[in-house]
């Protein structure tokens, strides 16, 4: 009888002392107005507790002991519609029993009401015992939510102004299915010949006369593709410039689509499921190939807000994968130090041999420092979004105090928005290595389907390509920081010089190390942004430097520099970040002092080695591509 | 119809001008006396270049295009024998028509007396159509090889000592069998609680009072293990001290043990092959499970000098696998470069993307270094064998040219020995990362059997475990490479010294570089060496070293130090081997300074990553290990 949640200690933490609880449960309980919730903060902590307790114990004891199962059955694929193995569907049957997929539905709407901090910890242990149980769970309770927010966000929701209890809602008998464990949904984005590059996207809305809108086209790769509830990003306007690859943008709508219906007790469908793909893992998750026919669609907000929609979606399903990986992650450092605590060799066990000590430290060192990013983002979303809610439907707040909420909101919105796409990078890369470290560990038997070490890199190699490539979270912090930087060029300065100050004045020698990180990202950016747009601000006062860029920006040139060094800025800035929010905990908890030092010796050598990578090399692989370019337009 | 040598510039460059042929081809032919062989070295190149290209367009014609059909239907097991998929026999039936099996034994043994040079570079092709059926193919005439190299050395091997002519050998019957496509053999070391820790082999070798030797014991992980001729290694003594973990070595047998017999057209088992492994990939191949019960076995020179010729079979085999992870990787890399010249996204192929370009060019540049290097050790360990052949069977060599020529043995002896871990330690990491990358450069598809790209991950990951896993090639390398300076000094002074001259003398900004590089990998050894027996040498001067050294070292804690770094180190050491052999081609062949630049350009910045870990890193995980030991003894 395990338990994932009582067995880990740096999980607990987060229950116990590395949360701000307060403030997201006051505003998640609308200040404990409630007759049914919490009296208060203590109260609700000590419910989530006993929730991700009960959970812990269930994964522990039914999902882990049969995630081998999951991968040798898979889904299968008969007359139309996806086959769960019957572990599967025994597993959800039980997540339905405890109620797991309303968890974080108001009360009004059938659920408990829960923080989605709540649910993403929760995840990260379901993930610990299986990461495509994880993952097809994270498309019930998470779907619906989205349902509720989209509806918040487009005004089809009535909240009582007093207590902010939900009224009516648009989506409301969608909601309570999913709540229920009746239906789930899916995330319909990519198509054949458009994956991260949103702009080719051909699946076509139209309208018929009486408003009615109809979806049709093709979707590929959809996660828990055999939902009932598809959310459906397509195109209802025409990309205005062929030439410009970013135009196709501005034309996509935010679609949800019932794919089937039951008449008479039979499944009719509205939209066909072509066929599974065969994976290398993540075997109990449905991926799919999905098309639509004229198939009734409900439009979410107003055409061409789809990319802002689905961006609302793609910031929870990254912040999702996040604690996907450190469950994978987790899983793999414990199968591995257990199996290198009994291996004996060489007179020893092999987890006393250096290298393999090292490897597992590593491990459990990346493990605590992808918690604690993701924690943070995904707090600092809940909080955005939660006090915009607050900040909309409670018309009892005074001028001075919106205006403070505001700023509240910019600052939490930043902080996730910085955190997401390094996070999503970090955790996917890290899962990918750190299993096929078990394996490694494993020696012999972890090439074997015996111990379940290769299945765990089977299952990780997903992490780097859904929700987005780690070449594409790589891309957008580059896009995020080089932008902050030239809106703001000033700030950028200033931060410069405080972190190096802190470097050389801070009392806690961490606290030193932690601004000398700061400054070697600082660094690097400087020299990626002299490189990028250095020929243009030369004669600029840096007060000018946002105009003169304006004026002579030529993305597609000088950005190629940036571009090639995105992957090693991206390291170097989830270093720093996870760096300082050690530092933050350690400031509050001495106990935490160890962690980051153990962060520390890993981040230092690492982000001076991507320092130099960005401040020497990269020239030669330009030119080349330059001249392949040039040698391209020449033949034609 | 394909031809993967042809194809292949980088491979054609050693067959024309990257290989000092003369001297091999002048011992392996003898000095040119047999009336069938070749009567030049140019004569003979040619025909090795016509055996590559029969066999590089064989498998781009009927090996690479089923290569996913092998992977699905797997060898299987049925009532005790393996079962090969109809796809794989076909396959070398058409090997066995075309002779690939006797290719490198001598014509008097029915075969073509090519260089084993030949042998490796072709099985780079096959091993890029599969790595599966390279990895068995390496199983026939390499183990016939064997056995004719080991009756060499043990003195039942007659030849003339005109002609160097075989006149008998001990294994005639069995090398004309393997030669014929009729048998092949196996290597078998490892066993249930003995991977790389040979030490603790249990299989027992006892002789009766007629002198026959049996093998009683269970041997695991066993290629090819449903091979009829295994090399077993078992033991004849009992280790002497039970409290040191290498003592049990000494007393280590080799033996040849035919497994099966055809009795009136039955095939008898003498050992019984008990399971096949159930593999993550390299589906083509069994890896076996075999137990001898009194099984008759051939001792092979004599008892006790067991780990000696297991050595010499581990060398061969190590180097097959460099050359086997060239071939995986140059698959890897012609994918993933066709895959992302089609694909499109953000308005250009994805080949143009920065990240992508420098993914590909790493790929591109790693295969031809990793080439460079196999190649490198293969000529210098065949050049070794066969000057130690010539050495010892031609009587009419005067004692002035025996000197000069032990002298020669010396130095490629020990050429071959530096590479050897090096390149198999890299070419298996890379692989494992090349193909990982791979996947990621198809992104969603890369994760779905469509294209094949996971499954070369799928058959890169037993690279880095199988013939010695990468930790034990990183102790070997750190272990020779300390060794040697403890045991000269001076001389690891002088060579440091003269980097760094060359480092700011040289005329060539290449060479420059190359010296620059081997200056860092002198600081990291240094480093090392310090750091390991600093406290022992701080009071002696430099030719005092071997001597103190000698009275108080004690491998278990002073050498903690260099086992945490062995890949570090491992990896720095690559990078300047692989230099030094690239430099010297630029130099003769001013085309491959391009090959060089490339390199170059990667290994610099992770050179001085290394030599920051090596010298910044490691202390307090060493601590922690020792605070763990002390607690562990203080419990006890």
């Amino acid at each position: 009888m395990g338990n994932y949640f009582k067995d880990n200690e740096d999980l607990t933490f987060y229950f116990e002392r590395g949360i701000d609880w307060a403030p997201l449960v006051e505003l998640t309980e609308h200040g404990f107005k409630s007759p049914d919730g919490p009296s208060g903060t203590a109260e609700a902590v000590e419910l989530y507790r006993d929730v991700a307790d009960l959970v812990g114990q269930f994964v522990a004891d039914e999902v882990a002991p049969h995630a081998a199962e999951l991968d040798r059955e898979k889904v299968g694929f008969e007359g139309g519609e996806a086959i769960h193995p019957p572990r599967l569907d025994a597993i959800f049957e039980q997540f339905k029993q405890m109620e797991l997929h309303s968890m974080c539905l108001p009360r009004e709407l059938g659920g408990m009401n829960f923080p989605m901090m709540l649910y993403f910890l929760t995840s990260e242990i379901i993930g610990r015992g299986d990461v495509s149980v994880m993952a097809h769970h994270g498309f019930h309770g998470g779907m619906a939510t989205a349902m509720l927010m989209f509806s918040l966000r487009e005004g089809t929701t009535k909240l009582d102004p007093e207590t902010g209890t939900i009224l009516e809602t648009r989506f409301e008998r969608f909601i309570r299915e999913i709540g229920r464990g009746e239906a789930w949904g899916a995330m319909d984005i990519t198509e054949p010949d458009a994956g991260s590059d949103m702009a080719r996207l051909r699946c076509k809305a139209v309208q018929d006369e009486r408003g009615q809108w109809f979806v049709t086209g093709m979707k590929i790769f959809i996660t828990s593709g055999h939902a009932k509830y598809h959310f459906v990003i397509a195109r209802t306007e025409e990309a205005k410039d062929p030439d410009d690859p970013f135009a196709g943008l501005a034309g996509l709508s935010m679609f949800l689509v019932p794919t089937y219906e039951e008449r008479d007790g039979q499944r009719v469908r509205l939209a066909t499921l072509d066929r599974l793909e065969e994976k290398l893992g993540h075997h109990a998750s449905v991926t799919a190939q999905i098309s639509f026919e004229r198939t009734p669609a409900f439009l979410i907000g107003k055409r061409g807000q789809g990319f802002e929609y689905m961006l609302t979606l793609m910031n929870g399903a990254r912040l999702g994968v996040g604690f996907e990986c450190i469950g994978l992650i987790e899983a793999a450092t414990r199968l591995a130090a257990d199996y290198a605590a009994e291996r004996r060799s060489m007179g020893k066990t092999i987890d006393k041999h250096e290298m393999i000590a090292d490897y597992l430290d590593e491990m459990r060192t990346d493990v605590q420092a992808l918690r604690a990013v993701c924690v943070h983002g995904a707090y600092h979303e809940e909080m955005a979004t939660k006090l915009g809610m607050h900040l909309e439907h409670d018309q009892g707040i005074d001028e001075l105090e919106r205006a403070r909420i505001a700023r509240q909101i910019k600052r939490h919105k930043a902080a996730a928005r910085r955190v997401t796409p390094l996070l999503k990078y970090f955790g996917a890369e890290r899962a990918v290595e750190h299993a096929r470290r078990g394996v490694q560990i494993h020696g012999g038997v972890g090439y074997t389907t015996e111990y379940g070490a290769e299945k765990l890199l089977r299952d990780a190699m997903v992490m780097p390509i859904y929700e987005g490539t780690s070449q594409i979270q790589a891309l957008m912090a580059m896009k995020d920081n080089l932008g902050a930087i030239l809106k703001d060029p000033r700030r950028f300065v200033q931060r410069g010089a405080q972190a190096r100050w802190r470097a050389l004045s801070a009392r806690d020698p961490l606290e030193k190390r932690v601004a000398k990180l700061s400054a070697t990202a600082h660094a690097a950016l400087q020299h990626l942004l002299v490189r990028t747009a250095g020929d243009k601000l030369r004669e600029h006062k840096v007060t000018e430097w946002p105009d003169a860029l304006r004026k002579s920006w030529n993305p597609k040139r000088d950005f190629a520099f940036a571009m090639l060094h995105a992957e090693h800025l991206t390291k170097l800035l989830f270093d720093e970040v996870a760096a300082e929010i050690l530092l933050a905990q350690a400031k509050a908890h001495p106990d935490r002092r160890e962690v980051l030092e153990r962060w520390l010796d890993r981040a230092e050598p690492r982000s001076r080695h991507m320092l130099d990578l960005i401040q020497t090399t990269g020239d030669r692989l330009l030119e080349r591509l330059d001249e392949k370019e040039a040698a391209a337009a020449a033949a034609e």
